[in-house]
């Protein structure tokens, strides 16, 4: 109990690290949704901004693959957290500092329309150095926009 | 000489489209450089904005995964353009229209450090319908930042 | 009715095609298992000509590649299919002959251990000229060993 | 030079464990050259268990991808050696035998028509656990086939 209270505690300050200080995370406008601790997703609105295709208004692709990254790297974390039982904060917030990715792959599926965008990953494996995620972009008409694979450093 | 007269008027027309008109581009801060007209590079300097890593201040990974994209991008419609001998301006410009990522692969290599940083591609396959390139970013001291690999929709 | 028949008739014709003419798919040992006409399997048994790691007598990552590319290739040609409904027979056997596989992208998350495996596929995407699809391999204990996506042209 | 001696007599048991106790590598009849010790290529010879075109008689894909996930496997762990100067024999084995393949990618550029083929491999990066490849495959005509990516597990 405590320990599942110690860890939304450090999540939370990870999160805000994430949203507060990550430059490039507030130009896309991502913000973290964490209701289910173990699947935290992103959302983010579609603005002029982030536009590619001007004639047709879409996400410009490297927003999609901004998106992907961030929540294949968050996903890994979890996961590299869920083997950390008993470790200390300090050690938790010492993993995510060492989060990497080291290779991704993107497939483009649809174009980017919509009004609003989620972004989510799950794990494939997590090993002590190495962790694998899928990640998925949906719109807000729960469209399947893009799909991802990540490789993450976690060691 | 006549043709690759028109040839560099479509570049300049296409590469006007492609700073001014593609929004994301803009808060990129990329900048087109054709010098060489069938190696186009992509330049753009560190800026806060770009950071993803606060405490080292790197590039966010998917800046730099939005640059190789759109070289690759690039790169292929160039080799496109190489297999149109005759055709007209017209068919040109929508055969840029019709462009699109249908996946992509990048390594991050190295930490995205740096004043500016330059993005360049090549040609793998150009086929009718798909085109393969070859993508790479280096900073301003020509350390190899990121690679990447490209599959693109030319059809 | 007469439709699905001839489907039928034209898959069973293809798989022969493909297991008794694709003489790489012999030695691996592939055996496709239609018995969901949308959702083809693929399965071979452990055998020692497929050995990768001598020491521990894993499947060879060539073996697990191969056979993720086989499936994904096959789903891909089915999404195509369904496509096609009017079409006639031998436009439907064009289609098969003029697919092929652009990228692929395999991630081995466990060792290839087991006495038999199944490879399975979904498609992401499918478009005229290309489809996506995703592919998994599990072993007889229905351990998850390798994922991929593929890129094929099935134009 | 010593050392150099020691390290050509290591590649060279390490190399003929690779032709003689790795079964699969036997069946695609992959043989190494070493020539340049810091770049080994993969020869191997068209031969009718190959195909996977049985019209065209192109190489299957799956030959592909497994002739460059072998020499992007070998070319990491030469870069791994290169960077254990002192380290004694057994530890290099011991790294030898813990390489593993995390992910790869591969892009077939043009049907594997030839009589014979090369393999070979460039270091992108080397780390203490992750290493990154390029790799390339040719025919005889030395036309480009295909190309490929690869993560190596190498700590």
């Amino acid at each position: 109990m405590k320990s599942a209270q110690n860890s939304e505690k450090l999540l939370q300050s990870i999160f805000s690290i994430f949203s507060e200080k990550i430059p490039f995370n507030r130009v896309l406008g991502l913000r973290l949704d964490f209701t289910d601790i173990n699947h935290p997703t992103l959302k983010f609105d579609m603005r002029d901004e982030l536009i590619g295709n001007f004639i047709h208004g879409n996400l410009h692709g490297g927003v999609i693959s901004s998106a992907l990254d961030v929540i294949g790297g968050l996903t890994a974390f979890i996961g590299a957290l869920n083997k950390m039982e008993g470790k200390s904060e300090l050690e938790k917030v010492e993993k995510f500092s060492r989060l990497g990715t080291i290779d991704l792959r993107i497939d483009y599926l649809r174009p980017g329309k919509g009004n609003s965008f989620v972004a989510s990953g799950s794990v494939l494996r997590t090993g002590n150095k190495v962790a694998v995620t899928r990640m998925e972009l949906h719109n807000d008409n729960n469209l399947l926009i893009a799909v991802g694979t990540g490789t993450y450093l976690v060691g």
